[in-house]
């Protein structure tokens, strides 16, 4: 990491150095509230998904809020979290392997912990060893509910994955993981309605298979930024796993948005400054592929219209500028990024600002934090 | 980062928790043999790229094999390899920002180090920095060699800077650098060709113009993996950047070779392994963009050619099987990243093995050294 900061608290905005992660806290707050309130009229909780921030300082805000508490997508990531006083977590992901198997266990000693499963072999794993630590421990049944990715595919399998767990006696069958990632990335709001109609069908059918051989499903959990509002409003998922809507990059606000969906502001910006401007209608800034990431398409320019990031090389962003546009050399701007995920977990902290100063620097403390 | 390690020295293989950064050194070693040797065959300087690795351990090892000194990409990563120890820098880029030249000078009074140049407000801060902390600066000219990104595009003006700079007391004028980055990722040897005979010719007139008034160009620095023996063997380039080979990733794999190209071999991977497998034809991995960045394409799966990687999500890599082919739960396979330099920079450590056992685990220190 860098030796020195890009910031301290109590400076002046144009004091930041570049690139820098910022958070608008404002716009950070808002978003915050606006998912908050809009599942507590429709009576379901919110587990935000703290992959998306890696951020201490960020949860305990949610959770502040209103929030059940924070899913993660690495036990390692977990860890981070339950070291920094969190006590809810759901990884929402398998976990393969011993190692990680007594890591998960060693967790749920310090925390409520909740795991997700959609194998048997991973089904006996932990109800062995969690019997062998008389160790409790929450699992949820993933369905693979469109996304053709991690998840049960079959209801039979379900019911008999299902059977396995609540029969261990140290595993607590919590219900259903139905996440359609793809989804939230639908960018016609009848796409996603259909989508999110054929997931709650299929777990809905599960639901129903399971409690008919006895075994209560309590919890069915899921849902992202794209498409938060319709698991919301279905009646069906319980807790909804937002993770993205406290920031939004440019990747969700190319949805296309239905009079239904939340209007969750960009809060999340790369500070950048022009490094080279060496030929008219071009421009060189200090932020490329290691301060955003492209995955999901290059950052837009905030504010800027007249300003395109055209490409990313490792740590320089070129810019087309249009005609009569100007930047100068040290000139600033701020990037929205393609995806906030990965490009949040590029950095060690996050710069918050309200207004024209820095009120806050938090750190990634789980940036990395891959296994 | 992670609250624990993905593998202890001495550990076998198959110990090592996933997803991991991994080196073969054996491959790595060669790898920077080779172009040491070639490079001294033409009596032409290496100075490698450590943006590639960020590992003052690996640094150190090309010095000791010959290199003159290393290439960074930002001030604070420069001073994370000044810290460790090393004593000839190139920062190449340009520098910008009252604050960054600052930092610059630090590190000058510490080690020697060069910057790149490409407009006269930059030279004249430079300038009066460098003359009021009486700290000495190498100084290189950036010509844009047909990449169109950084860098000088009129021969008159570079003259013009290459006096602003030779007349600065404390800046000591030591050449050009032309750096073809677009260049080393053309596909056929003939198009490299076409594209590196234009960047020798433009630095040729640039030195001879520059001569002509009475300055000497002391040296002539750029290249890189996919175009080095190009630069190397065109008696124009005193010095040459590569950083990608010691690594090989996917991308430089897919140049087709010439006769006279250098055969460096995959030494990085990423260990990752299957954590669903809940339909046929299909698996899951553990390394999705957090552990293999995707800008320039998906990873592949070496040696293992009826499996390819289809899709990565942030901590999810989906794998597509041929008919017949099998992965279990827990089962591990390696990656070559599609492109080392970012996908390093999402690793604190790597992981050097030998054989099947870890000899090493380097600390890549300068990881997310962004200012």
């Amino acid at each position: 990491m860098s030796p020195w900061k890009a910031a301290a608290v109590g400076d002046r905005f144009e004091q930041i150095d570049t690139p820098a992660l910022i958070l608008d806290l404002d716009a950070f707050e808002r978003n915050v509230q606006r998912l908050q309130d809009a599942m507590a009229q429709q009576g379901v909780r919110v587990r935000p998904h703290a992959k998306s921030h890696k951020c201490p300082m960020i949860a305990h805000y949610q959770i502040k809020m209103g929030a059940v508490g924070i899913c993660c997508q690495k036990v390692s990531e977990a860890a981070v979290f339950v070291e920094a006083g969190i006590q809810d977590i759901l990884i929402t992901n398998e976990v393969v392997g011993e190692q990680k198997v007594q890591r998960v266990l060693d967790l749920a000693q310090r925390a409520r912990i909740g795991i997700l499963v959609d194998h048997a072999d991973q089904g006996t794993a932990f109800a062995n060893a969690s019997a062998k630590r008389q160790t409790k421990l929450d699992v949820y049944l993933e369905m693979d509910v469109g996304m053709g990715r991690c998840g049960v595919v079959s209801i039979d399998e379900a019911v008999s994955l299902a059977q396995q767990i609540e029969a261990a006696p140290y595993l607590n069958f919590m219900g259903l993981q139905c996440y359609h990632g793809s989804a939230q990335h639908y960018r016609l709001p009848q796409e996603r309605e259909e989508a999110i109609a054929a997931t709650c069908a299929k777990a809905l059918a599960t639901k129903e298979a399971i409690e008919k051989v006895g075994i209560p499903v309590r919890c069915i959990s899921g849902a992202g930024t794209g498409s938060v509002m319709l698991e919301g409003s279905s009646k069906i998922f319980h807790e909804v796993q937002a993770g993205s809507y406290i920031f939004m990059d440019r990747d969700y606000a190319t949805n296309q948005r239905s009079v239904n969906d939340l209007a969750f502001e960009h809060a999340l910006f790369i500070k950048t400054a022009v490094l080279s401007q060496s030929a008219p209608g071009r421009a060189v800034v200090d932020a490329g592929l290691k301060a955003s990431s492209v995955d999901s398409g290059m950052p837009t320019v905030w504010q800027r219209e007249d300003i395109t990031y055209v490409k990313a090389s490792d740590e320089h962003g070129k810019l087309e500028l249009q005609p009569g546009s100007t930047l100068k050399l040290g000139d600033s701007i701020l990037l929205i990024p393609g995806h906030c995920d990965p490009t949040v977990n590029l950095y060690d902290e996050i710069i918050g600002i309200r207004g024209n100063t820095v009120e806050a620097i938090w750190p990634i403390a789980a940036r990395g934090a891959l296994l």
